[in-house]
């Protein structure tokens, strides 16, 4: 009662307000001086602060340490202590949903039900299992080299956790075999969403699925209710995924090394088909130098910028993302991650990154308002559960972040946290994370 | 003269035939006795033989040998002592006439036109050039092994010599940038026909272009009257190949792990689509070793095998290819090599390759009258130049292979040769090759 | 009480003796017929079987199976599960003590003396802890591939478990500076010997330590009344440490790729030198392949087998041992692992590779008495510890392997076991391994 | 006549000089005005300059440039173009002897002859051809990456060019056998000095020989009346060439990671035992970073800094050597060189390097006189060739470098060249190098 309000619809602040939650749902929101409080109702004043629905990440990795010295301490698939840490480290930071688009299953089942059913705390967990094409961590797409290391039955064993049955094989299926791997996977997984891989994951210049494969996933994902996204890295994958019908590009402002088409560009924007975009600040892309990786990375950095311009510019639906997860401190400085986690801005680090996604926005001309809107509304929009999330309206979830200075005006006032209500009930954000393993 | 004429039209074998040859085309062809000499021509009495078309290749690689050792001894991209040695290699094995599908284009078509202008000596060559979407030898899609260890310019200019513009950096591009690097390469670079790749070259799991792009470079090389053919190793690339309008399946028998859907071997053998297949013979298939390459071989390998069988039992347009070229000795016990070229019946070695292919056909149930139209005139049809080459019949290219020996009594007998004759001259095989370099 | 005692001096095999064991140790040994059982003792009758000394083993590695899956299920260092497993391992064979001659410290201590106090049930053991001048598992003398892809910090921590001060540092050192380093060490680690490297591990061509600085390491052994050993691949770091005044040659059968000088053959003969070798039997060395790692290994081993016969011929006074310890079945197939443990006569898998190294000697011309003390009598004189183990003499301790057939007929009877007795007390093999962890 | 002589003796620079030249040789020197020119003598006047022995160079590899595609344009060992390039480099910068370690025998013996006879023009060559026990430059001393991508046949033709049967084998060998290879060398290969490694050439912490291997090698160049020198890069492998009777310590500042005992400075300074070091400018020493090569080569350039100033101080007889040759620019930013070759005062770069090792030792506190002396009189005693060079006293060469500027001023007037003369003759320097192939 007495915050600012600012409720994910695209409304203006609304300066003394109140909300009232019953059940852990929101029963009424409006100006507090139209409020008037039932019997038994706690009022809690909340005068100075600023009220802004409970954040959402589109696309997370809550286990994305893959260094073999974490996986494993752990019998293998029982990670959910590492899930937990991170949702929990995203719960911290406000993030009360957060979607899982490529991890452990069961782990990921265990954890995300922990929690909806309030037996864990954490942010509310949406998993899409396996990228259905993709191997798992030590396969052919992601870390071979410690696959081939390992033992190969441990190596499958892992594997095996991540793929779920529709993993690298099935790119040399038939579209029919394609699509009878993805129907099975979608109907007994107990996953909330589908993904797959568009693009070769590992240097993306291929396409993973023919135009047609992609459509059979998009339809049995549609069939069982439930959205398709597609990862996508080129041109080509790009424009394939879309034709084959998915709700929500992830990562749609990648090109590689040639700009967005115009005609691609005015496609998203007029269909206004939810797209993540990994923006980067000004800060961090300079810290991108003509020979780390080779130079490579550098140069899709600034195609995928300029394209995330032009994306912004045309009015696309945009959605937050940060794509990883938490990592041990002694992993940020390994080999494999050391040049990419932890640098300045990072976009990468749960957390965190969301306050410089924001900022990246703002730098690239979005309003302030139109970058909260990308990290809730276009969010649970993008996922189809715009019913219960992402935006402070009567009968939604009352997940709330409530912070002490205003976010519009400065991207780090997301991490100047009063209270993160989740469900309706003040998480005691002290406690987290309960079990620090790796940060 | 006298000699059984093996037409090639797939009639059956004439007994004591006559060919009269004028101006290095066949001026009338029939029994001998109906024959009648005009004045000044010169009988040859070939009693005792047979005669079949001059063979032809569908997919060669006259540089073969992409050993740094042999290559950095020319002058980059100055290979014509290579390409001539595998076209004479071709000739004296009575091919008279090899599509090279992947080469060194300036090189490749210095001998093409010397052979066509009578200044050289060698099967008649036609060419592709790159194939589109490829990089170079030493780039990321052949042998970038030798790519990171050699000075980073000569890799580069080695790898331009093959990739004239419409390399890998074509995966990366829209289907309006590679609509219109592929007019560019098509318009000016003074190829034959059009080559592309459908899959990823160095694992095959992936599609390189999507079909749209595809459909963009057979539209373009119809568009200049040329012939387009797609290198497809996976269902879905083939089938995208298909969908795209290609004139050739290069290796079309390839799909990786899983047998080719019926639905496809019906579409190839109802429409009579010209497919490329790599037969193996019995002995062959014997040398396949479970651990040779991790398997993978061997298992693809059955695949293929099935693959064959089931399009030869469908009544399939298959072509005759060996898909490689010539190697120094030592090239052949090398690590890259070793365990490719010179295995039993090594269906990759041009000379000896074709044999073990048309041996496989008839151990698969083909006829040997049908394996001899793989060799000739299916691939002058897929080819576009029925009209000059493929049988023996009035108007076409005097190209004879003259043999010792019964052809369809046994395929060995393609190697008992007593006259090559191409465009009408009888070639004096015991010159060649002229300049042995790598044999 | 009536067994044939073979009594690991040499003695012929005595028909019907007795053995009285008193505190542990055997206080009369004899005829049956000469023995009188004072009131009190317990008489047990093993007529039909055959008693020997306890086996020793002169040179193994409780923890042998170095694979990351294996090692990292572990808090860094605690290890005591597998060595304890591999110590009953080599207990339940009747290889009542056994010398580790590389690997953790701290665990092996701690099973060590958990053993010694009877708290724990094992083959006795005696440790080097580090050979001096090597690095740890994952560090540069051993499996440097996984020290590069896991994470530095686990990897220095788990080297340094190895290292111990006396890692592949020392080599860099003054001579000097190794001086110091090995007295350190061997005065604070609670090391029972000294072991140090003469060669380099990886490849073995170079010397690890000049023979100055192998002097100072044997005199810092001595100073401190330890014996010292020399890993050594070469002639001259064979030479080299025996100048250096070394106790024991760890396989001092291997040259390389030439044959042991005369000289050095006649000087371990004729000093008594006691030497460990790695006999092969026929069936093993039929198995070593001209393929096979490149084909060096072979060549090395025959080289191997020509110096052990020459050795043999000689009368030097070898050792047993088998240089590893057990696997994880998975582990014994890895990529590592997999062409070495398991082979045919596999000479390196704790518990039987000792049958293999009996039956060897015997092929190559030793008697199976003096091959017994090789796994006897030669090792304790080797260790200096004649005194206490290595023969069944009055005063020493009462181990025992008790056999249901001769061993000296055929040495698969080694492995016929009716009783193990260790300090006198028999051990109920059945229960061993207690917790079997990778057997 | 009327120049600044400065004699390479040590004595002062004597202002208004006379060198008087016959038959190549020095016939007479002293003050010009004590000069009397017979009848026919040339009288040249060279008034405004300074004389100072031509340059020597106590190790270089006139064959420097060993990527791939540098070799592979040559016959293998056809490399004579190579050679005298470098040797021409040489001479242009005053260099008139330098001293070849480590090459290809056949083409530098080539070389050197027709330099001496006077059919080739160039730095007077010695050479040293292969460093016993060393692999050729594919082998696995040096770049086996390369050996094993190359063919087999190729790459051993190639090592064989350099290896000249004393190359890695004889690490393996007994010291008998080790000094009968070397005399056969010795005795048969027509080289002019021995260099053997007393250290593994790859990572340097390891002996390549035994001190009694380096002994026996060093008797038999002395046998031979040839110098013997050792490559050395960790105090146990100095300690033991010292032991072992080397006439010359090649690069005896280097010992790894900890620095050099004070005996060893105190003998190498008090027996005056020529000693090459790899003097490094505080600019250069600027560059060195802590990433670079993992931060070893920073790590260990700073101990050897040391070392060389301790060696300084201690009035050591220094030599100076830049241990390479020249490259091409390809191969000058190429994965291998780039790091390396064309640094800030890059002490590897024949033709420039020796100025900053001038500059280097008087930063360290030496004379520049002294240091003079580094260049010429030392190293002409080291070879013992002080009969024939390094000063300029009568009988010696006329060999001479006139310089525009005073060297002792500043080292960059080293190159500040007027007339380079060698035996008596004016070089014509602006033909150098005749045919530039690398640079």
């Amino acid at each position: 009662m007495n915050g600012v309000l600012i409720d994910g619809t695209g409304a203006p602040p609304l300066v003394g307000s109140a909300v009232l939650v019953d059940d852990g749902r929101i029963a009424w929101v409006g100006p507090a001086g139209a409020f008037e409080a039932a019997e038994g109702v706690e009022v809690v004043d909340v005068a100075g602060t600023w009220v802004v629905p409970g954040l959402l990440d589109a696309n997370v990795h809550l286990v994305s340490d893959l260094m073999p010295d974490v996986l494993l301490r752990y019998d293998i698939g029982d990670y959910d202590e590492l899930v937990l840490e991170a949702a929990q480290v995203a719960l911290k930071a406000g993030i009360t949903t957060v979607f899982d688009t490529w991890g452990p299953l069961d782990a990921l089942k265990r954890v995300r039900d922990g929690i909806d059913d309030g037996a864990l705390v954490g942010s509310r967990i949406r998993i899409a299992g396996n990228i259905i094409g993709n191997s798992g961590p030590y396969g052919v797409d992601f870390l071979p080299q410690f696959g081939e290391l390992l033992n190969d039955g441990v190596v499958e064993r892992i594997n095996a956790v991540w793929e779920q049955g529709v993993g690298d094989d099935l790119t040399w299926m038939t579209v029919e075999g394609v699509r009878e791997a993805a129907r099975e996977y979608i109907g007994t997984s107990g996953i909330d969403f589908v993904k797959y891989t568009s693009s070769s994951h590992s240097d993306g210049r291929f396409l993973a699925f023919s135009t047609d494969a992609q459509r059979a996933i998009c339809e049995e994902a549609h069939a069982a209710g439930m959205t398709a996204q597609a990862c996508t890295q080129s041109p080509q994958a790009l424009d394939a995924a879309i034709e084959a019908g998915v709700d929500l590009l992830q990562h749609g402002d990648i090109t590689g090394y040639y700009p967005m088409p115009d005609a691609t560009v005015e496609l998203i924007a007029g269909r206004q088909l939810p797209c993540v975009a990994f923006l980067m600040t000004d800060a961090h892309m300079e810290t991108l130098s003509d020979t780390w990786r080779g130079g490579i990375w550098k140069e899709r950095s600034f195609v995928r910028d300029q394209n995330a311009r032009r994306l912004i510019d045309a009015g696309a639906k945009l959605a937050l993302a940060n794509d990883m997860g938490v990592y041990s401190s002694e992993s940020k400085s390994s080999s494999l991650f050391g040049d990419l986690v932890g640098q300045v801005d990072d976009p990468r680090e749960l957390g965190v990154a969301h306050t410089y996604w924001i900022r990246a926005a703002v730098e690239r001309g979005m309003s302030p308002m139109d970058a909260l809107l990308c990290a809730t509304r276009n969010i649970a929009d993008a996922y189809h559960v715009l019913d219960d999330l992402g935006t402070l309206e009567v009968g939604k979830r009352a997940d709330l972040l409530i912070l002490d200075a205003d976010p519009l005006a400065d991207p780090d006032n997301y991490l100047r946290i009063a209270h993160v209500v989740k469900d309706g009930e003040v998480v005691d954000l002290d406690l987290l994370p309960e079990t620090p393993v790796l940060t």
